[in-house]
This record gives C-alpha cells, sequence and structure tokens, in this order.
C-alpha cells in the first residue's frame, strides 16, 4: 500500500514516540501538581515548550498547547477577537480550513463584521481587495500559511505588511505548511500562529498555538487556568512532548527533505498532466507545499478515482480528511472559480518522509487505467 | 513515595497502554479518512464509543470524545446553553470545579442569568436553595457528581427528580466519580455528563461527553465537524480507547475496589482524627467518595504539612491541583463555611489502584510529626 495522504495525517516518527514513552509510562503526574511526581511532568512539559519556542524563534511563555490544531485555529481567532474587539471586525481568506472559517463567521452572533477575502484561480488570496478591507479598527486578519486542499502558499509577507502598517494583529493557520517551511514568527511577520502534531510526525489530539505576548487572548476553555489561564484542563505531556521533537526534527530536516519532496511531486505532476489527457492541475503551480500534488480529472464520477487507486494499492484523497464523507464540491476549488462538476473530480495526492520515487512511478503507472475505469461513459 | 493524589492524576493502567499501543505505532490513520488507512482508525474509535456506550448504559452516538473533563465541562455548560437557551438562566453549586463554574459565569457575558447555589458545612448542595431557583425556563442544571477537594457526593437523585419536574436539563461532571461510582445515565438520572480519561486510568489529554440525544448541543470548537458536528478536530484515537478501557475496568472493579478504598480511608481518618488533635474532618463524613479524605489542621502554616510529608515521602495535595500554585483559601473549602485561615491548611489524600494498607499505616506514623515541624509558634 502506497500511502499518499500525509496532509490528512502523517505516522508518528520514532523519535516522537520514544520521547513520548516516559510521559506515557512512567512521568505520569498531573503537571500542576506541585509536588516532585507534578514537578516531573512539569519538567517534560517546560522542555516541549522550550524546544518548539526555539523553531519558531518565539518566548516558551508565547507557546499554548492545545489539542490540536482545530483549537489552536478556534482559541486565536475567538480569544484574540474578544479579548481587543477593537472596531469588531474580522477579515479572512474564501479558502481557510473550517476551523478558521466557521470560527470567524460564527463572531457575527457576537456583533462582529466577518470579511471573506476571496482568492484567484491558484488560490491565492486577493491582496488588494483584502488591502481595501483592513482598517486601523480591524480586530484580526487570518490567512493560511499554505492551504490544505491545493497546496497553495499564501503571500504571507504582504499580508503583514499591510497588517501591520494598521497595527492589526495576524494570525497565521500553518497546519498544512509545519515541517515544511520556516515557523520562525518575526521571519513570517505573524502574531499569532497555530501547528497540529500529528500532521509534521506526533501524535493526534496535540498541537499548539504561538500568540506574541503583546496580544491579548481571550481563553476558550475555563477552568483551572493551565497555560497561564489562557487554555485550562490537564496539559497532555507527552504529546506535547511528540509534538515538540517531531517539530524539532521536521524543522531540521527541511533543508534536504523539502527538495526531496519538491522533486518527487514535480514527478508525479509532469507524469500525471502526460499519462492523463484529462488532467488539470490545482493550486499554484509553482507556490505550492514542496510534497502537495492536486489535480482535477474531467469527466469522471465523483470518488471513484479514489477507489480505483485504492484497488491498485494507492491511498490519498478528494481533499480535506474532514470532508471525506461529503458529496458537496469543495469550498476552495469553487472559490477558486473550478465548476461544482470538476470540483467533485479532486483528488490529492500528499507525499512525505515515507514516500520513495518507487512510490511516484507506481502512482504513474496506474493512475491511468484508474481514471479510465472511473471515467463516465 | 506513596502516592496518595490519585484524584489529581492516576498513572494509565498497563491494559489502557496496552490498548492504545496499536493506535499510537501502526493504525494511526486519521479516522475522518475515507480510504482503509483511516476506517482502520475510525474502527478503533467505534469500538471505544461502543465501550463508554455500554458502561453508560446509552447509544454510542451520545458519546462526544473530547480532550478532557474540562473540555467536556465547557461543552457540556456553553453547548447546551446556547444550543437551547430558553430563559437563559443556568443554576449550578459554588463547589463546581472551574471548568463548570467559570463557564457558568462567562455565559453572563452573553445574557444569561446565572446562579451559584450554596453549600452546607458538608460540601452538600442546598436542595431548597436549588428547588427555589429553577423554573420551566431554566435553561439547564450542572451539579457534580462528587467534589474533587473533600469527596462530598452530591443528592443527584433529588436534583434529578427536581430538573425532570420541570423539564430542565442537568449536566453532572462526574470527573472524580467515574471509576468509583456508577455512570448508568439512566440510573443517575442525568442528561449529560462529563468524564476524564487520566483520572481513571486513562491517558492525559482526553476524555469524553456524554450527551442525550433529545439535548441540542452547540458545538465549542468548529471546524471539519467531527464527532457529528458536536466537536471539530481530528479525534485522538488512541486516548479515546485508552479512556475506554481503562473506564470500562474500572467499572468493573469497582465491586470489589470501592469497598477496599472505602476501608483504607476509614482507617485513614480514624487514624488521622486520633493521632492529631487538631485535624477536621472536610467534607461529608459518609456520603464521600470511596478513596478521599481531606482534612485541615488548625494552627499550621499553608502548604507546609505539604511539604513535610514529602520529605517523609508522602505525596498528596491541598486540593485541586489546578490550584497547586495559589497560596489563596479553596472558594470550596470557604463555600461551606469553613473561615479562610483554615482552609489554607487543607490537606487531602486520595487512595486508588496501587494504594496499600502499609501506605495508610506509613501516613499515619509520619504525619503527626508532619504537622508538628508545620505547626505556627
Amino acid at each position: 500500500m502506497i500511502y499518499l495522504d500525509h496532509a490528512a495525517t502523517t505516522p508518528p516518527t520514532r523519535e516522537a514516540l520514544e520521547a513520548a514513552w516516559p510521559y506515557l509510562t512512567q512521568v505520569t503526574g498531573n503537571p500542576a501538581s506541585a509536588h516532585e511526581v507534578g514537578r516531573a511532568a512539569k519538567a517534560g512539559l517546560d522542555l516541549a515548550r522550550e524546544t518548539v519556542a526555539e523553531v519558531l524563534g518565539c518566548r516558551p511563555g508565547e507557546v499554548v498547547f492545545t489539542s490540536g490544531g482545530t483549537e489552536a485555529d478556534n482559541l486565536a481567532v475567538t480569544g484574540i477577537s474578544t479579548a481587543t474587539p477593537r472596531g469588531r471586525h474580522v477579515v479572512t481568506t474564501a479558502v481557510e480550513h473550517p476551523a478558521v472559517l466557521e470560527t470567524a463567521l460564527a463572531l457575527r452572533q457576537r456583533g462582529f463584521r466577518v470579511d471573506v477575502v476571496g482568492v484567484d484561480a491558484t488560490g491565492t488570496v486577493d491582496l488588494d481587495a483584502l488591502a481595501a478591507l483592513v482598517t486601523d479598527r480591524t480586530t484580526l486578519v487570518s490567512v493560511m500559511t499554505a492551504n490544505n486542499e491545493v497546496g497553495t502558499l499564501q503571500p504571507l509577507a504582504e499580508v503583514s505588511a499591510l497588517c501591520r502598517a494598521h497595527g492589526v494583529p495576524l494570525h497565521t493557520d500553518a497546519v498544512q505548511a509545519a515541517g515544511h517551511l520556516s515557523l520562525d514568527v518575526d521571519a513570517l511577520g505573524v502574531d499569532a500562529v497555530s501547528v497540529s502534531g500529528h500532521k509534521l510526525g506526533g501524535l493526534r489530539g496535540a498541537g499548539f498555538l504561538h500568540v506574541r505576548g503583546a496580544v491579548a487572548l481571550d481563553p476558550l476553555l475555563h477552568g483551572g487556568g493551565q497555560e497561564r489561564g489562557r487554555r485550562s484542563g490537564t496539559v497532555d505531556v507527552a504529546s506535547a512532548v511528540a509534538t515538540a521533537v517531531a517539530l524539532r526534527r521536521a524543522d531540521e530536516a527541511r533543508v534536504h527533505e523539502a527538495p526531496r519532496l519538491r522533486a518527487l511531486r514535480d514527478d508525479l505532476v509532469a507524469g500525471v498532466l502526460a499519462r492523463v489527457p484529462s488532467a488539470v492541475l490545482t493550486g499554484h503551480p509553482v507556490r505550492r507545499l514542496p510534497g502537495h500534488a492536486s489535480f482535477c480529472f474531467a469527466g469522471v464520477g465523483g470518488e471513484t478515482v479514489l477507489a480505483e487507486l485504492e484497488r491498485f494499492g494507492v491511498v490519498c484523497s478528494s481533499g480535506s480528511a474532514c470532508a471525506a464523507d461529503s458529496d458537496d464540491a469543495s469550498a476552495v476549488l469553487l472559490a477558486m472559480g473550478i465548476d461544482a462538476d470538476l470540483a467533485r473530480t479532486a483528488v490529492r495526492f500528499t507525499l512525505g518522509a515515507t514516500t520513495t520515487a518507487d512510490d511516484v512511478a507506481e502512482v504513474l503507472r496506474v493512475l491511468p487505467a484508474a481514471v479510465g475505469a472511473a471515467t463516465v461513459g
């Protein structure tokens, strides 16, 4: 079986598992406890926090561990907005993950105006439209680092310059970018970053939100006041450790892993376009995640290409795993101007640490037959 | 080292770890993915959900996996209240965990009236006061099953009868009770129950909320729509499995474990009261959790008894781990009418699966010296 759905989740690395192991089995105290059992757990948590801070180039106190990317996104969008509402105006994009987009839209019930900026045919945010919307009274701008469905990298530097000019905090959902791009928060020019552990070799159920110290944050979860009152609930030390170790490893490996994945991805894209005449690459042709290749196949029936590929031993997805059970056309593809019928034929290959050139060759070998079998009429 | 802080967290059982292991290392797919890798993860999650449902006597679809007890409490209180606001009126008690109490109080910002019912000297909720407050327009009543700091069991049957008479949903925070008392939701007469995994032999960062199918629930976390839209975010399958296995085991073991802990606890309470003249048992003398013994020691300095006990190799706490860093007197003890100076001397011993008669004997041997060393003047 060839697994090309690393954007949905990628297996935990051995190093992350080994780092988590003592905290699953021996150092199992409550890190909030004042006694030695608690302090041992807290020491692991502190180390994890410092490791994350090193990768992000931030202070450890700016890292809030969460139950994953979704919680981090919800906490950023809602927590920053309600803590400093200013003009009660949030701006985000049409291609955000629902964890950002739905959370932003839900703020309308609390009296916020929420503007959703469109994208061009490559999935890149319309910077002119964004510039026309953001004012000195804007509460928050949230623009993802890279899109999960089509891999497009957003022009964060330009978005950041715009936000800085208006003194508006900028949040970025880096769930897909983490491990593939630098997360240095100063270089990114962002005030808040969401990351998921299991997308980069950590464990499911873990992630973190970075929030710059100067940005106030209301908690989403009330309770015992953990994480300096920004996120109550006993922290999952083992998973936080796994996230930190996996992040550091992925960040170190980027130097050689990103070019390796990019080369494999380029071979895959070129091969698909050459072998399957109906194939259309979705997302930006160049400014996209290294291991990300996404297509539509005109004339095939819905998700049947996926089923055919799985019969051939290739596991991939139509887009986000969250929407795997839905027959609706992807909102991301629709926002890019792709018509609904074509959008329903989406196939996403996302490469990861275990992916080899042989895997790509095998996909290219079986894909024409899979598409042929799935073609309507 | 004798660990008597099982209410803060209890080590994962070997059985729970072994059940989680395949989902940490091999079956690591995203349970929302439609392909075989996702389906294998989803099968584990389904089994965990069915196991929880069996213990609670509910339908699997009524179980929402969360990142822990705190999130479950937040989801219940906020999610039920905003989904069906009725008269925008929430009633809870002065001895709830902050995950319930602070969450309820935060609803005031959304236009809810929030009434906090007092307790008597044993920590038992004032049923007459509760009855005077609850009306047919009340949105939600939340009363904990058992208190974390003093172990007192609340009269849930009476609370349930009152709520049923008015058609008001009843939520109970069973984080401390889980594993010690039956969680059969029909027998409890509740509409929603919060449980934490790591308090009963599962892993940190996991728990669940049971919500009766007839009760509408707004999500707290927006996003991919997992857990039937009630809790977005990729579910931590391994931790959900650990929670389910630990819950089932604890529920089966209750028959012999509860009397065993109760006997040890009774020996501990009798011994402390006999050996330390300044000791006062806090909480209900009889209607309390089996393994829970909590005291105040008149005349000792703040948390020094804990420090002295730790020097003697006995690890316990003042109350909740969440408040371990605080010098404030416990709000629970104050609500019970204990004055602030005495409340600051609180020591809580919570027994668990690993606790033996020798442990209790050792505590009783060293406690007089520890209290003596901590006594002011």
